[in-house]
């Protein structure tokens, strides 16, 4: 028996990387891929694990990697979140002690490279932009269902169109205003669905991601900025007045700071032509941005790396 | 005027990488560094920065950078969670628009480098081995300072005393039972101090580091394990048990996985002797163990990447 | 005086990153972006530097950085290699103990962003995919100009089209034959240009590489493969074949395996559905390929990781 | 037929985690343990392989792999490099058409954890500092062994003791002279062995790594530099002056920059206490020292990244 208390816990097989192949046409040469990183964290009566090491109410980390694998041939991957719903309602509803399933995925999304010889029907070049990421919870007590879905490693820039000044000024303060700088940062982005959309089958999830991309994208650019927390929120409110079904979205944006070099010294001016990519220290920006009376559910917590 | 609400936003300088020479002895010859990765974040009243563009609440990420290399001529670095108090401190009171800071530190530690003709007064080599991390927070209205020190990229491994069976079977089961297996992990370890503790100005940051690591290192070692939840929990307890300062203690374990080679179709016999060692999948087991009564504060969402 | 030998040496700056706006149109508002990863190593006569600490013959590397900045607004950046050859020619006549000179270039490219309201003028969005690489190397007693070009970290995959067998079977070998398999990789290619190209001032490198990395991915589609290094192979001749100012073309392939998982324990069929995509370990095809009676200059010693 | 010419090319399966535990002692309960990164490239007579996918000389790199385990049983891992000499030389024997073969090691190494309870028998923190390394090639044509160990990702640093000036000041140079510098950088390092060493099977690898290692750090530590070239100069001689087997030193030695930070705005003074630690861009000092009259073998054309 012991003294002190287990809190949150949770364990299962992390990073289980799946490619599946769908076949279509009539004689199945045309090729569907997805290629997603699974992961899969149970919750539930685990303090015998714990305290004793009695493994009676451990499902191993391995039989939640094989159920990976099998639902994707048993099921199909239609979507990131629909899979991961199929998963997370599965473990729930297998076992009792487990009282609680989040999984998380992230996919690689791949273009087609064009053949002349023939149809682009199985060959593929990964895109190599955004990774998309979806995180699916699913808690058999309250029967409660959180599809929180997002994109991260999205680098964006704007050459001008951004300024910083007005700011306050204290013993430590040595930058500059700046009337006409590059905007340019690595785009992490979480967006919660509101509890209808998540648990209706037929929702479009790949629709709705082209959808909130697009939309971010394009608020980016043309945001006329004063700072990247203005940025930030012209993005996100962008996401909630054009995507009813998205309630809340948080974005955690590295300021990728384009220093212009000083080219005094060498008799040349440097009329905001060039700039050097600073890699480290860089500002940090992360905010959340949620519909009027909603309950905002994304974690607050995780700490980006430019 | 938005239409919608912004929640939990922040913002600061990240990764300010920063070396502190310190001159000792009566020529100064005898050199004590620290080497810091240091990120700030503020929170307080940002609704105008976000909303307008209007800065007249916005200290600069640039200043914040400025505060740190200040902050260590003028103040010192003792330990990566002293720094970290003046700095959290010292953003709270000079500002009444922030209301919190919140300051993480990543330290990187070296040992001396045997000089055959002289002391070793100044060559050092990079210890290499973990990070050592601390994470401050204050916040002006309630007074309220938590510090979360801990440890990342901790790698141990028992070669024996450790198995794992009596689990759960279900229809995707297939793991075998193990009377003997490697078990391997990379710690990320992370634990609260008592409110008393951390704010005390004489508390002795650096020797509580060496007790925590060295109790959680010895049961590791000292643990039969038949789960790697079960270690856990033992390492967990161990500093409880002898740290009285330490309220709360979080682990992230990664199970780096060591497959047992099957060498049988050429004839040989692997008694336990040759594995390979596996990087994706990989099981993941975290959790939190607290003393009896004390309200845990460390967050859970953190997604460790084994 | 050294009783040993100094042999091959080389320094300067490396990874200096470099964007670089160019204003076009009548008012500058349509802006065109090159985002490098500029690297410069100087060899010469450096004996006093290494053997007595005498700098009268080093040209700072921070001086070689400044020059990369400089020459951006001098002479603009016209592609990777024009931009290289530049600085190259420049260092070797600009002193004279400099006797060769290297530049290495990486290239990191951008997509415009679609903006509804405006013409694309400012907005970016970085591509992600390959990084296009060049290295340049100017002799000054010699006056021999050499252009490597070529990119890195393009993944691609067929999904079928891809045989193994027929291979040799000693007492090691478990591997059983291939007939319908995913064949995917890493692609990193380098290509070295006649010199007649590489000298001329008006070669067209932009077009050059947007033609190499075509037929390479052609290749790869259209060739029915029995092994990786046959279509190894196949890419480096579809290359000489098509670019007749290439001379020589090294490909390094890690073969980036999906392995069939097996469901059979779980009463499913796996019709070549369901794949895991593995990490490593991982086969690593290398060859060269060059035109007849051309001397083949390409470094071959480097080790690609996948 | 090929109208084109095959040239350098090699295959084989790269990076093979292999841990090996050897038991010693009455009841076996002493472990030592070796954690290695293994990789296997293959030359000889594969044109056919490449021109039309006949893989009757293709030794599949899933063997190579299995040959790595079954040796690891078969032979025991003594060293880097007398593992990788035993694999080399099989390779070459065992298949006419495979002429040459390059094993490359990486080694991880291991300390014990301290345990009260008992022997420090099983349990092992990972040390985290430089990962070994060593490249052994084996040509059956000629009978020659060529063995060049080495080691990466060393860390070191001298806080003082460090000046540069006296360069060459051209139009591009803004670098002030410094008379009391950090100089700090991340070695890399290979050193080439005579034959007659490389060849004795008695040749004690451990040790001659111990030494090697020990005078390149003394000699990073004692010498008072005006340059990082001198310091890699000295670096080398120290080494061959010391280890009569060793015949040849190639280093790659990235100045890790350490600025001191301008504190003068804050009415501060900074006497050399407070630096920032860059991490791009740096400089890049790269040399190869080798005995009188020895013809270096190591390759010069890596390209390091600090």
């Amino acid at each position: 028996m012991s003294k002190h208390v287990l809190a949150q816990n949770q364990y299962g097989k992390a990073e289980n990387r799946i490619v599946k192949i769908t076949r279509q046409g009539n004689d199945g040469a045309w090729h569907e891929i997805r290629d997603l990183n699974v992961s899969v964290a149970l919750r539930g009566e685990f303090r015998a694990v714990h305290h004793t090491g009695d493994n009676g109410n451990c499902l191993p980390t391995d039989t939640t990697k094989n159920t990976v694998y099998a639902f994707a041939k048993e099921h199909g991957v239609a979507s990131p979140e629909a899979f991961g719903i199929l998963l997370a309602r599965h473990f729930v509803s297998s076992q009792p002690v487990i009282h609680e399933a989040q999984i998380r995925v992230e996919e690689f999304t791949w273009d087609r490279i064009p053949v002349p010889t023939r149809p682009e029907q199985h060959s593929f070049v990964r895109k190599g932009q955004e990774v998309r990421t979806a995180q699916i919870t699913y808690s058999g007590s309250t029967g409660q269902l959180q599809v929180v879905s997002g994109l991260k490693e999205l680098t964006v820039m704007n050459s001008t169109n951004s300024e910083f000044h007005g700011f306050i000024k204290d013993r430590y303060t040595t930058l500059q205003e700046a009337y006409d700088r590059i905007l340019a940062t690595k785009v992490t982005a979480r967006w919660a669905h509101s509890v209808a959309a998540a648990g209706a089958d037929d929702f479009d999830w790949d629709r709705s991601y082209t959808q909130v991309r697009r939309h971010m994208l394009e608020a980016f650019a043309e945001t006329y900025s004063y700072s990247l927390q203005q940025t930030l929120n012209a993005m996100a409110e962008r996401v909630l007045d054009h995507c009813p079904t998205v309630n809340e979205v948080r974005l955690n944006l590295p300021n990728k700071h384009h220093f212009l070099v000083d080219l005094e010294p060498f008799g040349l001016k440097n009329d905001n032509e060039v700039y050097y990519a600073a890699d480290r220290m860089y500002g940090l920006i992360e905010g959340t941005v949620h519909r009027d009376g909603v309950q905002p559910v994304i974690a607050t917590s995780d700490w980006i790396t430019a």
